[in-house]
């Protein structure tokens, strides 16, 4: 099913990693999208950080085009859930519960005054890439204005920038896989494991399409709703990016990320679209100033298209990743939403572009500041069993690892590469009152404001 | 919510561990249900087994009257996934799928020709259990004809068994927990971690009873059946004993086994119940003079009940224990069996009894086998991927587990007890053709008959 592909590597996404970084920890808010032409930094002077030196290449930029759409909102919620019970390889594209409400409040949204940026040359971004697209690059220079063109683009590109920005802190080289579904599509996996910094490193894409089985048409209508397909079929478009990056030194905290855009097409032609994803953190330990710097950089980024966005997206987030046999959230948050397809389909797309250029700016000043962090055998083994929380949120819980567990040609090592590498279950474990094990425990069990 | 009790330790149940640990050691088919009062084995002379020497002790034995009863077994299935629900903190006290096919095959069941044992003294007894049972002794004296009394025996007692016998392999002992439930029961859980032999062992009983809620009604009938309870309250009892080995030593596999009874009264004052369990041994390498003593040993105990049982409920096993998206079975099986309630209540709980009583043999033989084994790291992280596929099962498929975390009020670490303390997931990892590591692959791909 899997064929490994090895490219060769670029400078590509250095540029915009190397300013993010550089912001944060001169404490300067810069804009996010500043072009690169613009960027006249001074090289960094970061101990450990061979990754922010140089480097020019091709950045992502919008367009003002908009694909065809319409809007269909109430149709959403099934949908979701449907189409990632079909696609299955697409980890993590599933809708929340809360999905209509967040759509309510996301019609809300005002236009950003932020400046478009224009698109460079398909073939020549592609060159920055982990490996040549899933979609042909003769394909997607054909309807470079297309949304689903532009959002491959975008999570072929953040792929890449987070890669090449976890190699040059680690010092080691992403395997990567790129494999075919055989119902349409496939993907990219990247993972770097026993890595120095990273014990194991996973940024997977994933671009699938089809049509919409009789059993998840059924599902949409037992919703209230008929999507009427051609001849009984709905044709679907799915495609996202996700990362959970687990590092080996308990001082610096596990991430994850995810963004994602769905298509359907209707028997007029009509096409239903949204978004959805999220970034958020899980330590093993509080730093304040970690999550400060992590919470900020994303309620910056959220803020610039709606004043609501980071409080409604982060308590979204903390309902979302929730273990609930325990009791506790998985991490700290960040911001979780889906179902995003307001004001316009332009505006969604460059908040989602604004968030996914958050991840290198949200955690490597995080990976800088402890990746020499000195450590004791019991904070290790704390690591660990956070780890088995880890894993028990993403096996019990996660909607878009159950669905894909469950879906029959599904790519289970590209769902599952989110597991950590080891994990451990102590019996009763419970830390010593007034410890920084229960401090980081207290701060699971209720959520805080960071920000 | 729990309290922690430490009981004095006798010899209880040390003479039915010799006798069958010797029996196969000796290659000798010994019947399984001998009474300690006959036996006359001399003293062991296997190294490294110190709890094969002397004992005497009081044995669980049955008697012959039956507890009140109805049959109605087609109301089961339903109810054993409602009433699982609902008392949540039975792990693993649930039906299968195939419950229907099973129970029917079960009406064929014959007489055995197994002379009955005596009951001792509830008391006497009592001093044998690794604390005191769940329900007040007084009551269990008063009662002690009734099946939840003679099967809360059973399971104290099989709890006890096993724990005295991997301690004086181990040398470690176990922690007792007694916890009691809110809505009504409770149970002992009982876990060695970080032993010697044992890097996590659990022994958990369960016992359990209240009223079944609407909800779970609710389920009963849409399966086609009116349950009528008083008021509308159907007063139940569930109770079980599960327990899962995970050795340090990769030579050594890790087992599972759990027996299980329910019970449900109607308006009218009838009782319907069933039987429920299993035992099954999860190797990291195949060995197949394990796989033989392992599944022969219970091929024995069921062809004294049912020439079929071993067969379907070895089918049985390597259905429920399959981990679908990896295409791979749990292990190398055993027996599982579910919704038993024929031909008689006294016949099913006799059958349950000598399955109960074959887990010492199954498992202890093994453990001496290779206690001293020396192993490579690449065999022990061999044994932490496959731990890894262990902790996937009891997540994601594991129907005790899953209703179990799904409830309110359940005790999470009972339930999750189960997990090995450590575990690894490696990504993309196929052993080398022709290694003992694919052998072992290629058993859980095509289950094997080894008996």
């Amino acid at each position: 099913m899997s064929t490994i592909v090895f490219c060769s590597v670029n400078n590509a996404t250095r540029t915009s990693a190397r300013r993010f970084v550089m912001s944060r920890l001169k404490g300067r808010a810069e804009p996010l999208l500043k072009s690169p032409a613009t960027d006249s930094l001074s090289p960094p002077s970061v101990p450990g950080a061979p990754w922010l030196t140089g480097g020019t290449g091709v950045r992502f930029v919008s367009h003002g085009a908009a694909g065809r759409s319409t809007s269909g909102r109430s149709r959403r919620g099934a949908l979701a859930l449907s189409g990632a019970a079909a696609v299955a390889a697409v980890a993590g594209l599933l809708a929340n519960a809360d999905h209509i409400r967040q759509a309510d409040m996301a019609t809300k949204v005002v236009p950003s005054a932020e400046q478009k940026e224009t698109e460079g040359d398909v073939s020549a971004r592609c060159r920055g890439f982990m490996c040549r697209p899933v979609t042909d690059v003769s394909e997607l220079q054909e309807r470079s204005g297309e949304m689903r063109t532009r959002m491959e683009m975008l999570i072929m590109e953040t792929q890449a920038e987070f890669c090449r920005a976890l190699e040059e802190v680690d010092g080691g080289t992403f395997k990567v896989d790129r494999w075919q579904r055989k119902e349409g599509g496939g993907g990219i996996t990247c993972v770097m494991q026993d890595g120095k910094v990273f014990e194991k490193a996973g940024v997977n894409v994933s671009v699938v399409f089809g049509h919409l089985t009789e059993e998840a048409a059924k599902q949409m209508r037992s919703r209230g709703k008929v999507l009427k397909g051609k001849d009984g079929k709905l044709p679907f478009c799915a495609m996202g990016v996700s990362s959970v990056i687990h590092p080996n030194n308990p001082h610096i905290p596990t991430v994850h990320f995810n963004y994602r855009y769905f298509e359907v097409e209707e028997e007029d032609g009509s096409k239903q679209w949204w978004f959805g994803g999220g970034t958020d953190l899980t330590p093993v330990y509080i730093d304040k100033d970690d999550a400060f710097l992590f919470h900020n950089t994303l309620k910056e980024a959220c803020d610039k298209h709606h004043p609501q966005y980071y409080t409604e997206f982060k308590k979204w987030c903390d309902r979302y990743f929730y273990v609930r046999h325990r009791g506790e959230t998985r991490g700290i948050g960040g911001i979780f939403f889906d179902d995003l397809d307001s004001p316009s389909q332009e505006e969604a797309f460059e908040f989602v572009k604004s968030c996914a250029r958050t991840v290198v700016p949200c955690y490597l000043p995080i990976v800088l500041r402890h990746q020499n962090d000195s450590f004791t055998e019991e904070e290790k083994d704390w690591q660990q069993v956070r780890r088995g929380r880890y894993v028990e949120f993403n096996l019990v819980y996660d909607r878009g690892v159950k669905f894909g567990l469950a879906t029959p040609g599904s790519r289970i090592e590209s769902i599952l590469m989110s597991l950590p590498l080891t994990a451990r279950w102590e019996y009763m474990h419970e830390p010593a009152e007034g410890s920084r094990e229960a401090e980081m425990l207290e701060a699971l069990r209720n959520p805080k404001e960071w920000a």
